[in-house]
């Protein structure tokens, strides 16, 4: 590999953080680590990464920063100690935290002159440096523009927009949407066995369901940009006969009715609050609530 | 159009029934029609349509004879008039119902000579006769294979296997997946809108989550017919954590709660009987059990 000339610092070499300063290097950027093990680099030096001693210097050494430790907390006891000097420096943290919690470390960064991304790893340790691991990130695009051919040495990069908070929220929706779909899955597989389906048989059924609902979703939103419901393809209060059909039949096979009894409460509210002649996105309304 | 040799019957001329009934015109077919209140059949007769005065009538006169009435009671009801023979009939019920439904029906109608499919409509009326509406047929093969070309007049067909019960399995498991994969992307959109993202900006990032996730469902269907669970890509209890997170930011942003705690209460319950190493599919055995 050719060195590139950006010179990159990773903070926090657990599991992901070693994954993460692995692919920089097989990049060809100059790396530098620091852990608070510091065995924990010893592979990474192997590999041609360079060990700082103290937090301070290894700020000192990358044009961006790379922070990847268990939380919050950590990170802010890390970069508070008094040697530390953030100003003028780029920190992107791809630790796993809430939004109040990216914002929060944003301001305080800022305050010390430093410039913050918050970063969202959708990928687990052996997918970093493949285009199958998706980083998300949010905060000044600027300082992501920049950094943007050096960061996809990572992965799959993308740039969600100036609240630094935006990279958590897109995380979590998009692990609801991936344990919804597996949860969906593993409900009809648990119907279709009583029936001596095999799961392999019934999951390419399930796939292409999820893949056309899946291109539904861009008209629906303008539904709900719009805050207009016209029942163009059906109505709720149709929808919930066929759901309570759904909780009738998991009920008749003996298979675990919770999911399709929680799909019809929310229905049901929605039209116990006027909506059963509009369609199914009107349920925004009701996701948007605080249940009590 | 020309004239297919074909000849079909549709009794119930319903929204759905109508639909069908003018497909089968549409494609060429000779169409003998039956209903209840015969004045829904006026437009249809218009359109060259022959309308029978008695269902016994409207049997004799079709090769096949499609049933599309509210529900299974009523067409018992229909079919068990005294005047009805139905030996050497083919059946094809497009009434909803359940897979008990289904095979009660047909073993009624086998006692009496005739053969039966029970089908299930993934579709809305407008959309039959278009590729877009997919039916789905269960019962015996060779039934539907020799009338695969004239049923394909209605949209999409598909034969899922012998045992009657399965078309209407298979669509409630398909709703399922439907309204999960609207759940979620409702759930995000909820989230996100609270940092002023629109429904609009988010949708094509959850409708590419749930097809990527869609295209583990084969693999991670092996490990299902294997019985089988080792923590390829990510452990339970690893998957629980981003569960809690998900909970906590919901709340934190004040969006509805509910579906991301179904998610880590089925995963708990995993856990709690001695998953917790083990991968997502290893649910499946919560899911096949009744929750008490
Ligand atoms: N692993 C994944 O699949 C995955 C996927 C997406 C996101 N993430 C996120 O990435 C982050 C790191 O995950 P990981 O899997 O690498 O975790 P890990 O293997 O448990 O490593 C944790 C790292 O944090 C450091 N650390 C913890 N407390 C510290 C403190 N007070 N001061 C200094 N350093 C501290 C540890 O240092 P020591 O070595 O000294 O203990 C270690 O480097 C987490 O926020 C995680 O949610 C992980
Ligand atoms: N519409 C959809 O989007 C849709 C989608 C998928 C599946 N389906 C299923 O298709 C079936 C029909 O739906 P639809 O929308 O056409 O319903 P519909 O418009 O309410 O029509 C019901 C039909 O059933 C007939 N009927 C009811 N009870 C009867 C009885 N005791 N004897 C004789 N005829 C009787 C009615 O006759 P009269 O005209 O005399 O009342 C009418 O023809 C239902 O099982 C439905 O679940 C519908």
């Amino acid at each position: 590999m050719t060195k590139s000339d950006t010179s990159v610092t990773v903070i926090g070499l657990g599991l992901m953080g070693q994954a993460l300063a692995r692919a920089f290097l097989k990049a060809g950027h100059d790396t530098t680590v620091w852990n608070r093990t510091p065995a924990k680099a010893d592979q990474l030096v192997a590999e041609g990464a360079r060990l700082a001693s103290t937090v301070g210097d290894a700020l000192k050494a990358g044009s961006l920063t790379i922070l990847c430790v268990t939380d919050y907390p950590a990170m802010f006891e890390l970069l508070g100690a008094a040697a530390v000097d953030l100003n003028g420096k780029l920190l992107i943290s791809m630790t796993s935290g809430s939004s109040t919690q990216a914002r929060e470390a944003a301001q305080w960064a800022e305050q010390r002159g430093a410039r913050y991304l918050d970063a969202a790893i959708m990928a687990i340790p052996p997918a970093i440096g493949t285009a199958e691991a998706v980083i998300l990130h949010s905060g000044p695009q600027s300082a992501f523009e920049a950094h943007r051919p050096t960061l996809s040495a990572l992965g799959t990069v993308t740039y969600l927009g100036t609240d630094p908070g935006l990279a958590s929220l897109y995380d979590v929706a998009g692990l609801a949407m991936m344990w919804s779909v597996l949860n969906a899955w593993l409900q009809g597989t648990a119907m279709l066995r009583t029936a001596g389906v095999d799961a392999a048989t019934y999951a390419p059924f399930a796939q292409q369901i999820a893949a056309v609902v899946a291109e539904w979703l861009p008209g629906y939103a303008e539904q709900i940009d719009r805050g207009a419901f016209p029942a163009e393809a059906s109505a709720l209060e149709t929808d919930v006969r066929a759901m309570a059909h759904l909780i009738e039949e998991s009920e008749a096979v003996g298979v675990n009715a919770e999911l399709p009894k929680l799909i019809k409460a929310m229905a049901d509210r929605s039209i116990a609050a006027g909506h059963g002649g509009e369609q199914y996105p009107v349920l925004i309304e009701e996701f948007g609530k605080v249940n009590t």
